[in-house]
This record gives C-alpha cells, structure tokens and sequence, in this order.
C-alpha cells in the first residue's frame, strides 16, 4: 500500500507520456498520493512533466507543484505564462503562492497578479510578498479559522464551516475580540463537543497563548513552536491583530535547513549547494574554504621556513609535522562542534563563556596527557629521546591550545553576531596549523640544539 | 506575554523556594506555560526542582515533566520512589510513560508498574516496552480516536467524547472495520461539519491511506511523515490491526537527533554528548577520533621518514607539508559533506555512483587548476622554481584525488550500511592526509633530484 518508485514504473510512466496514453496515466498515476506523483515529476524532464502535470486534476495539481523539490518547482514555473502561473496560484495556499511568485523579477510579478481573477487570494499574496522571507511574516499563511468572544457555538459552527473550505488543516481556531485583535484559542476538539448556545467566551483559552510577531525572524518562530510544542501558532501585528498562522510543515523545513547549513558551514561549503547545482556553482561555494586553507599552508610555509636551520639539522622533525597539525585541526573541530551545536540549541543560557573555556581546557589537559605518552612511546621506538620529548611535549600543548580557541572562537563570533559554525571548519584547523607548527618547532629549537 | 527566563526571576524563585513561600509560588510560578516552568526547572537543584514540581497541579505535573531536558527528566524521576514514580506515570500518555520507565533496570520497572493504579494504563505501557526504542512501535503512543465504518456521526461523537479524554492532542481519526484493521482515516473537521445520521463509511477518506508499520524504524518513520506532510500517522502491527499513533512533536525530535548525529560524527564526536556531560564521558566521546588522528600522524611521518633524502638535500619540501595535509583534508571534507547530506536526504536515487564521482573528479580538476595555478606563482617568489612546480603539480594532483575519495568513500559506506557521516571527518583527512604526502614527495623525487 505504500508507494516505491522504480526505476521500471518511472520507464513505464516515460512510455506512456512519448505515446501521449492518457488513459493509462489516469489509471496508474491520478490516484497516487500527490507526494508520491511529485516525486515521480522530480524525475522527469520539463516537457514530460508538463504534461503529466495537466492530465491531474487542479485540487491536486496544486498539492503536487508543493511537493515538488524546490529547484524543479522553480523551473517547472518558470515555463508556464503568466496566466497559466496565475491559474496555478490560485488554487495553492497564499504562503506557498507568495513563496513561488517570490522567485520572479518584479515586473513578472505584477503581469501575473494582474491575471488573478481571484482578487481576495490576490490581495492576500501581495501582501504576504512585503514581508521579509526570512520572518514570520514570510512564513505565514492568510488561511486560518478565526471566532469572535461573542459568537455561540451554533454561529461559530456555521462561519467556519464557510471559512473552512479556504483552510486545509484545520488544528486550532483563534478567537479575537472585536477589534479583530487574538485573544486566545479555541481547540476543535472543544467546539465539537460544546453546547450549541454556549458563548466562545466560556469556551476559549485565554490563559499562556503563544504567538509571534509578522517581524520576529523565521528562527525564533520555529524556537517558539518547538519549545512550546504547537502544530501552528498565530501571528499578529504590531498592534496584536491576528494577520496569519504558521503551520509545523513549515517550520520543520527551517529546522532541518538550520542543522544543515551548520554542517555545510563546518565543512566549508560556503552557500546552499545540494548534489545537483551546476558545476559553477558549486566551485564558487567552495572556494573561498579552499583559499583560506591555501592561506594558512602559506603560513604554515613560513613559519617553517623560520626554523629551516632545525630541519637541516635533524630532518626527522619533519616527519612529525603533520601529526602535529592533524591534532591540533581534530581537537579544535571537536570542541568548536560541541559548542556550535549547544549555542544553536540555546542551552545553558546561564553558563559563562569562562566556565565552558575552563570545562574544554581542563579536557584538553586530559586527552593531551594520554595523546602525549602514548606518541612518547611510539617516537621513541622509531626515532631518538629527544625528537621523542619535542613532539610529545608539543603535542600536549598543541592539543590543550586547540581545545580552548575551538572553544572560544566559536563564542566570541556568536557574541559579535556571527554565525559560529563558520568557526567549526577551516577557520579552526588553518589556525591550529599555524599555531601549532609555531608551538612544535619552538619546543624544538629549546630541546635540541 | 511572552516569557523569557531572566537571571532575577530565577534567583527570586530559588529564594521562594528556600523560604517555602508557597503563596508566592503559586502566584508567579503556577500560571506559567508547562514548557516555560520546565525551563525553570533544569536550571534548579534537585532538590528545589522537588519542591517547585509538588506545588504544581496533577495535568501540569505531567506536561512539565516531559518538557524538562531529558538528562534533567532522568535524574529527577529516579531521585523519586516507585509509587511516586507509578502516580506520575498515570498522568502521562503513554509512549512518554514508557520511555521514562525504559531508563530503568527490568526490577525496578516491575515495582513501579506493580503500583499502578490504572489497570487499562499499566497494560498500555508494558506493551509499549515490547518494542525496540528506534521503531515505530517504540515511539508510538495507545492513546488516538478511532471510529468504526458502521457507526452513524451521532454515536461517533458520542464515543469520541469519550476517548477524547484520554487524547490531548486530536488531529486526525482514524477509521477501522470490525476486525480493527486500519481502513481509512477522517478528519476532524469533517466529521464536525457531517449530518448526524450520515455513516462513517460515507465520510472517511481510504485513497492513499499512509500508516507505518510496529518495526518501522524510527528514520523511516520521520522520512514518511516529512515526505507526505504528516502532523500523525497511525501505526499497524503485522495484521494491519490499530494499534498506536504517531504525533510529529516525537518525529522533529529524531529530525534534530538525525541532523545533530551527522554533525557530530563528522566532527569528530562518536556519541551522544552534550555539553553539560561529565569530563569522562566527554573524553570518552573524542579519544576514538583523537586516536585515529594520531594513527594518521604516525603513518604520516612513516612516508615522510622513506623521503629523508630528499628533505637533507631540499629542506624547503618540509615547509609546503602542512599545505599538502590541510588542502588534502579540506577538499575531502568538503565533497564528502554534500554527499553525506544528499544520501541523509534519500536524494537522487537514480544518480549513479559514477555520476557523482565523475562530477567530484570534474570539480576537483576545476578547483585544483586554480589552487594549484595560484600556489605557483606564491611559491615562486617565495622559493626555487623547482620547489615551485614540485608543490603546484603534488597540489593538483592531491585536490583530485582528495575530491574523488571525500566522494567515493561515504558512498561506499553507504553501501554496507555503514553511517556515511563517519567518512567525513577523521576519516577522510586522516587518509587524505597519507596519500597527500605521498604524491608530494614522489613528485619531489621525480622533479628535484
């Protein structure tokens, strides 16, 4: 009963769209779940698509063209005429409208509103669109079941019913006052099981309603909607009219495009690059990463090249240098992670910087001593005491540095606003390198000559 | 409105609690959502954390607990006797019920259910414990609204009315024949705008019904759940019998776990770890990595030893070393990265792997030209035009390589089901590290010598 895409079903699909078999399409494809005929468009080329598109029904045109990955949605749009994108428009929820017109110059915007017959569904998309995308106002929807304090249940009843065909998922009504202004919520689960003339003023819940605001950014919303648990929370503006709701769908995508960027961050990848951007572009996101690598091997040349005499002297130094700068880079990565992940989280808002540098340290000073006796044992069997002193010494005091500036780092950007996770990648490890070549050959240059 | 945990607020509620001011409590803790008294709460003693829970009613009692950080969640319910802990089992639902209880030793959990005094609630738990903590089953929840084909609206409602009390959260109601096989589910809002004499059979919706099976995995489920836009999914055992639900607040949490997971491993961190764990558990997180970093290093300064030679002869080839490892390091990170990400996301499932690797060689080449152009002209001025072309060509070379293996290696993890996020981190630099060097002196061998 589940759906699986196979590659033969997807050739089959192929076949029946070159040979224009509708009849077969309306059979095998019409009847699927919009998710799963999105799934099978993702993989078509634009004029395969297209057709398949329009053999669908429009109800279910729209929940498909959502379902689509974002990049195919963006090129299937932008083949369509204005008219045809207005047709589409309207029958999708205002957000997704908005979120899809977003995407166009804004001449192309106004050529396809003007082609809305619907004027409601093109005023509310107008207005979504002078919202910033990255605030609740950007996230939200204009469907939403609202009640007024004074309505019975009855009247309730009757006006969502009307509003309800507008409004997909139904989880929560909101209920204002007069003024239009939120003033609780109202489960539907209540309403369904409350007598017909009792007031919506005996029914809601007044007490800890949770809201944003249209300004509040698209992170915060999706803090307040985790923390507090909600499937949708309502918006209001800045004089507390309810304007919109956000719904949980939305803001899932927020939270995994969040964990995702700070991964890309800390593996230096510079902008949102998924494995099917062109080849341009995903050099150009990579690198500015690469270029700073290539800065700090400049440096790391010239630093070397200060204690050249050491090296010609007991070339067996140079052997160790990339131990050296692949723990100094492992340990930094390790502690910057950690508080990069535990700063996106917002925990511990009550612990000082000082006592997470302290708790990294004092770790550092821990696996630094372990580190530092076992490569004392090795170096030693396969070389002299003394090259065997040099890089344990330095590899304790590699491994304790890198531990505190992955620490630091990370909160001195978040303090100054900027994104830590930038600290995670080779911003870390270039300055471990320099730092810890710098600390290795100076150990050196004390214990050997 | 909104509330947000000031130190103050915080000092006044410990001092409250230290003076028993019950009055105050109640005042200005009491009425506070369950999610922010919960935040309150990790940040207290055990002992105050006590104290603050026993003056809150029964229904806030339970939402508080299971709003608390899960090590605080924990400490606290073993800090309490069985029938303590049976009474606040009660309140509960179920799936939440049994996580807490799967902390506990098999004895423990017997006496703690032995005291249980909802018969229908204990049973309810002890099946959920049959179910391995990462499946459907084990993240399901007893309590859902279910209706019967055959029953007319009225007497759905009544019934409901009845279950409702057991559900918090309604979203959906799912619908079974008389041998409680799942057919079909209906929406709330349908049912409450249906005629009262209508039959379920006419109302609910059995195209493209969606559920997950009791031994689903748990990233299945989340993958279902995202792929069709799920806010529940009900779950069936082997019979296609009822027998649980599935609510999106339990699926976002392993969307974050899953996210966080591949994070972490890429940086180098191989459990869970927060950064509030103990100094040992935390060391024990990172010495794996630590230790195969410094394997890397060992087998590092190996190659490096076979080249001594040339290294008396050019001590400046040691100065371009750290260069080779970190840009190695880097370019593998970075196409190991997308395609981590890309099979975390169930992406391009007919890309081939040749495609990919192919398109990480093709990019390699690009980015390697470029570095390897630009390192040229740096190391010329800097050195000897031998030197120069030695670390231009070893630099191409290794980008290539690095770009190909970052691809080829969690692809081929993935493969033997091994996690692919493993590769991107240690993994990767350490053997991009090895291979580099290698290139590099054997190119200095063949140029300078």
């Amino acid at each position: 009963m589940r759906f699986e895409l196979t590659k033969e079903f997807l050739e089959r699909i192929r076949q029946a769209i070159v040979s224009e078999d509708t009849v077969w399409i309306l059979e095998h494809v019409s009847d699927l779940h919009f998710a799963d005929i999105a799934e099978i468009i993702d993989e078509l080329s634009m004029e395969q698509a297209r057709f398949l598109y329009y053999q669908l029904s429009e109800d279910l045109q729209a929940d498909v063209l959502m379902y689509l990955e974002e990049e195919v949605r963006d090129r299937f749009v932008a083949s369509l005429s204005s008219k045809e994108i207005a047709e589409q428009l309207e029958n999708l929820d205002s957000d997704d409208a908005a979120d899809i017109l977003m995407e166009f110059p804004d001449e192309k915007i106004q050529e396809v509103i003007s082609q809305m017959e619907d004027d409601e569904a093109a005023d509310d998309i107008v207005d979504l669109l002078n919202y910033d995308e990255d605030t609740a106002g950007g996230l939200m929807q204009k469907e939403f079941i609202q009640a007024r304090l004074e309505w019975p249940v009855n009247r309730a009843l009757v006006e969502l019913r009307r509003q309800a065909e507008d409004v997909e998922k139904v989880y929560t009504i909101y209920v204002v006052d007069e003024l239009n202004k939120l003033v609780g919520v109202l489960s539907l689960k209540r309403l369904l099981f409350a007598k017909p003339k009792t007031q919506i003023r005996d029914l809601f819940e007044e007490k800890n309603l949770i809201f944003v605001k249209t300004n509040d950014s698209s992170e915060k919303v999706a803090r307040v909607m985790d923390k507090y648990g909600l499937v949708s929370v309502p918006v209001v503006d800045l004089q507390n009219k309810l304007v919109g709701r956000i719904t949980i769908d939305d803001v899932i995508d927020i939270i995994k495009e969040e964990a995702d960027k700070d991964f890309q961050l800390a593996s230096g990848l510079s902008e949102k690059v998924e494995s099917n951007s062109t080849i341009w572009r995903t050099s150009r996101a990579r690198l500015p990463w690469l270029l700073i690598g290539m800065l700090g091997g400049i440096l790391s040349a010239q630093v070397i090249s200060k204690f050249e005499g050491n090296i010609t002297h007991l070339p067996a130094l140079a052997f160790f240098i990339p131990l050296i700068t692949a723990m100094g880079g492992n340990v930094g990565v390790q502690s910057s992670a950690i508080v990069v992940q535990s700063l996106a989280k917002g925990n511990d808002p009550f612990d000082s910087i000082l006592q997470k540098v302290g708790k990294e340290a004092l770790l550092g000073l821990l696996n630094g001593v372990l580190c530092a006796t076992l490569i004392f044992g090795i170096a030693y069997l396969f070389n002299n005491v003394d090259l065997a002193f040099v890089v344990s010494i330095s590899l304790f005091t590699v491994i304790v540095f890198a531990a505190v500036f992955g620490t630091m780092i990370p909160l001195v950007l978040n303090r100054y606003k900027i994104d830590p996770a930038l600290a995670s990648g080779p911003f870390i490890t270039t300055l471990n390198d320099v730092l810890g070549l710098f600390i290795y050959f100076t150990v050196g240059l004390l214990l050997i000559n």
